[in-house]
């Protein structure tokens, strides 16, 4: 089968990609720079947000694997062939970074390690109140593989852990409480001192964290995005901060990557920026998760973590 | 019985601390100020570094109780009585307060979260390698109840954990390597990446983090010292740190507390400063352990966490 790998990579991550994946893939041809004849014969192509038009004429093209965990950028691109399945990249790998990263924010914020970081700077000598991990609750918006991972780590740190879903009905790990709907986040939102956003990017989400959604905060809450930048209202959350309704903000995605010298968030002493880090795809244990979905096309198996265009994850 | 409520708290503290206990003990009579009567008759002291003779001229003291975990100022007080038995407070909310912040420093340094930091205030968008915490290198020095606790969590993490202790002899938690002995240690030294210090303050470990032992780890290893600030030599840390041997140090505790507002530690970026708040003694708690042990006196049962003057701890 010929394959393509098509991403925006410098050259030494394409080279890493390449050899990990055609390791996986010793069957199989895997392609960086394809010929026209070449790209006639195309089956699935692996992609990291592929170039414009690197999708485009493969006439028997059967599967888009993407090596990211988010698909929003790839289903906005206007050149995605519209039949083609697409699947996801779900590496237990990735939610285990995006656990640690996830538990590192809200013990910094329950313990206020990111408070002591200020006083640090003025040589302020003095101690916080110091609360059970059980006197916190954590508010997970989403519950997928990223979201589960989390809520089991932070539940067995000792977080009174909840989760929002679309449908409020997915099941959830042990001790923790699943809700739905929009009234329910509101009232949820009011005896939630840590939000933790991994929802996925869709037209029904951009824009949920904005000046009502922190307004039903408790004073003093905190957030941490770490699903997309589009799901903040930036100037919302810079005046919920400034005005001190909201403690602290732990944000690793942004409306626009890498993140502009200029922006405000970069100096705000209440608000930590990570560069799109929280959880970095891990190429020798994803080239393993794509190569099987790949094989799995071969063999005439179904595909795993199909992404749904309409829902749009 | 009569008991003594000493320790240099401020009014709200001491009120806080003589209400819980109180409410613990009232069978008994728990005093702050008491007359010279009085004193002829107490026999047990509860103590949070208590003031300089508030021990002496108690004829039938049979218990010193400490609120603190450490009791190596309370060894060192010469007007301390020399015979009555001393008991640390041991509190299983410490010991969970301690490995969050374990946890959350190793993560931190694990993941690179202080160098974002650092890269923030330079506006500075740079991904750092990511790696599993099986790649990660854990030594605890100490294995006591707060080390125990510390390994059980960063264990359940998923890092490499190995404990040093006096004897290397020590029952460990699963999967929790244990090692004893000077040679060991350098040995061990050369294969650890974070090194995370809990050991008691005694004339043995006195200065055993120095220009040796930092010379004997990896370059860009890191170092966390949550035992006590005289267990570091202050000018071979600041030197390993400038010189780029050592990647950062994480301090909870300093040889002068508060820590000067001159000290190098207050603005040096390789260095995170907490103000002796890694973990509180928390009194909802620790109220509790203090008046079992002390009820257990007055009913002739074994008291726990005895002290071992000779040992130090």
């Amino acid at each position: 089968m010929k394959l393509l790998l098509a991403g925006r990579f410098d050259d030494a991550e394409r080279a890493i990609w390449h050899r990990l994946l055609a390791a996986e893939l010793s069957g199989h041809e895997l392609l960086i720079a394809p010929s026209e004849s070449d790209r006639q014969s195309i089956e699935a192509a692996i992609v990291a947000n592929p170039p414009p038009d690197a999708l485009q004429g493969l006439p028997r093209l059967r599967l888009v694997q993407s090596l990211w965990a988010g698909v929003d950028r790839l289903l906005a691109d206007p050149t995605l062939p519209p039949k083609v399945p697409i699947a996801r990249m779900v590496d237990p790998a990735l939610a285990d970074a995006m656990a640690q990263t996830t538990l590192w924010a809200v013990l910094a914020l329950h313990r206020g390690f990111f408070e002591y970081q200020r006083q640090q700077r003025a040589a302020t000598w003095r101690q916080l109140a110091q609360r059970r991990a059980d006197e916190v609750a954590v508010l997970l918006l989403g519950l997928g593989e990223m979201g589960r991972s989390c809520a089991v780590v932070l539940k067995r740190a000792g977080y009174r852990v909840t989760a929002w879903t679309r449908s409020g009905r997915t099941t959830a790990p042990d001790g923790v409480r699943v809700i739905g709907g929009a009234d329910t986040l509101r009232r949820q939102l009011a005896e939630t001192e840590v939000v933790v956003n991994l929802l996925p990017l869709t037209a029904d989400t951009r824009g949920l964290l904005d000046a009502a959604f922190f307004a039903a905060m408790p004073r003093h809450g905190a957030v941490i995005n770490f699903g997309r930048g589009a799901h903040v209202v930036d100037a919302d959350l810079l005046l919920a901060l400034d005005e001190g309704r909201l403690r602290h903000a732990v944000l690793d995605v942004f409306h626009h990557e890498p993140l502009p010298a200029e922006h405000r968030y970069w100096q705000h002493d209440r608000v930590t920026v990570l560069p799109h880090a929280a959880a970095l795809t891990d190429p020798r244990s994803a080239a393993r998760v794509a190569a099987a979905n790949v094989q799995a096309l071969a063999e005439g198996r179904p595909v795993a973590h199909r992404v749904d265009r309409t829902r749009g994850y």
